[in-house]
């Protein structure tokens, strides 16, 4: 019997936090397994999916004494296909938004390693979601734009979103790693025209037990308080009615409760 | 045992085709439903998941001899869920983008019917992915911008989206239902200053056994062969790498093969 030579590198994305919103297929490799090399955002009730063959290691750059280098994550992962392993590169929420997953396909091709990615919920379209909002409304809202409040450790004047392009009316902003100063995004949102009533709304890690989220307005945007990371700035609107509490929890319930008085009949 | 009066409407995201790309949520609340509403884009493999108990109804509004109504889709949801049951509004994709979620959550509240969201896996997210491509780089894509090339049955102009704001050098270009004729959306965007090499890759039913994709340039946008629906149109520079075929069945099969050889081992 051959014996394959380089083991696959699948880029997997996590979703965004909430177990049960992993893909099929992302369940599946995870269990199955050898080696997963993931984030620090990835919680801990993901990764204890991990089979006990499995080498479950952080490479997180938020993590540990030292940084860890994007270098080094990439000779990580094509060490462990060298050696004939299957490896899960594992990414919160999509690995194709915001996860320097470029970076990775770069190193990947270069080395030779066959790679595939496995796209996820994005954290973004998952806490519209839990707030029962649409993205996108017909009568309203007809683009949706994402973008990183930061995309750089360095947070220079450069590296931030020329915000201005982006006050549209019709379109819904998702804002990645929106940090906790919005006084410059809300003047800038607002000289460019932007409705000061446009609702806004703040989510503090969507989809797991801990969900958080503050709405508030454009005109008070610089109001909204303190919130931990991961989280995600939503301003459009579409958002009008996000004044719901995250409600899955209270679902999955009476569905449970319901199949329970549908079995018992 | 107390009956419950309401059931509640689970808007479930079925992803972009290929049924592994359901969430581990939208699996199971699929399976246990009483009613599935559905639209035309879902295929069969993942209908067919559904139990045996299950009612499922076609809505989609291109079926049929005469068109369905969003209100009659609307009365459909309702009906079902005071008759008690759990109904499973299944959309393609994501239910949040380009889905008329907002119409229905809007009805559902309004008849106080409770609901949830459950998100899904959007095509454009799953195209990229199906090509090896990163969505986002910080080297050179820093936003994604989605939008959809019609928004309503007739393409009128002012329906169109505002092609030229959306010419930005750093942005990845998502066009849902990009229609066939890109003379228009080419001369506009080159107009606007865009690179006329800038890559361009059309995706027709991404991540189902049928995907297909042809990969062109900004200036050869208007060459691009007519492609089956549903389709999505990526532009952008982080594109340059989408000359791969979809790979995730060869990758499937060589990770079987390698758990294969270590059980037997």
């Amino acid at each position: 019997m051959s014996r394959k030579l380089t083991g696959t590198v699948h880029l997997v994305g996590a979703g965004p936090g909430d177990p049960d919103l992993l893909t099929l297929k992302a369940h599946r490799l995870i269990r199955r397994a050898s080696v997963i090399l993931h984030d620090d955002l990835v919680p801990s009730a993901i990764l204890a999916l991990a089979g006990p063959q499995a080498e479950v290691v952080n490479v997180g750059k938020r993590c540990g004494r030292k940084g860890i280098t994007q270098a080094e994550i990439n000779a990580r992962m094509i060490e462990a296909a060298r050696r004939g392993l299957e490896v899960v590169r594992l990414k919160s929420g999509d690995p194709g938004i915001f996860g320097r997953l470029a970076e990775e396909i770069d190193a990947l091709e270069a080395a030779g390693v066959p790679f595939e990615i496995v796209p996820g919920i994005s954290a973004g379209i998952a806490a519209a979601a839990s707030l029962g909002v649409s993205l996108t409304d017909r009568r309203k809202s007809s683009r949706v734009v994402i973008v990183s409040g930061h995309s750089a450790p360095k947070n220079t004047p450069e590296e931030k979103p020329d915000w201005k392009s982006l006050a549209r009316e019709d379109a819904t902003l998702v804002v990645y790693m929106p940090g906790n100063d919005f006084t410059s995004l809300r003047e800038e949102l607002l000289a460019a025209g932007l409705d000061p009533a446009t609702p806004a709304v703040i989510v503090s890690h969507a989809t797991a037990p801990r969900q958080q989220h503050r709405s508030t307005t454009l005109a008070a945007l610089d109001t909204l308080p303190h919130m931990d990371s991961p989280a995600v700035l939503l301003i459009g609107r579409s958002l009008h009615h996000a004044h719901r509490r995250s409600r899955s929890d209270a679902v999955a319930v009476a569905f449970d409760e319901a199949e329970l008085i549908l079995s018992s009949l």
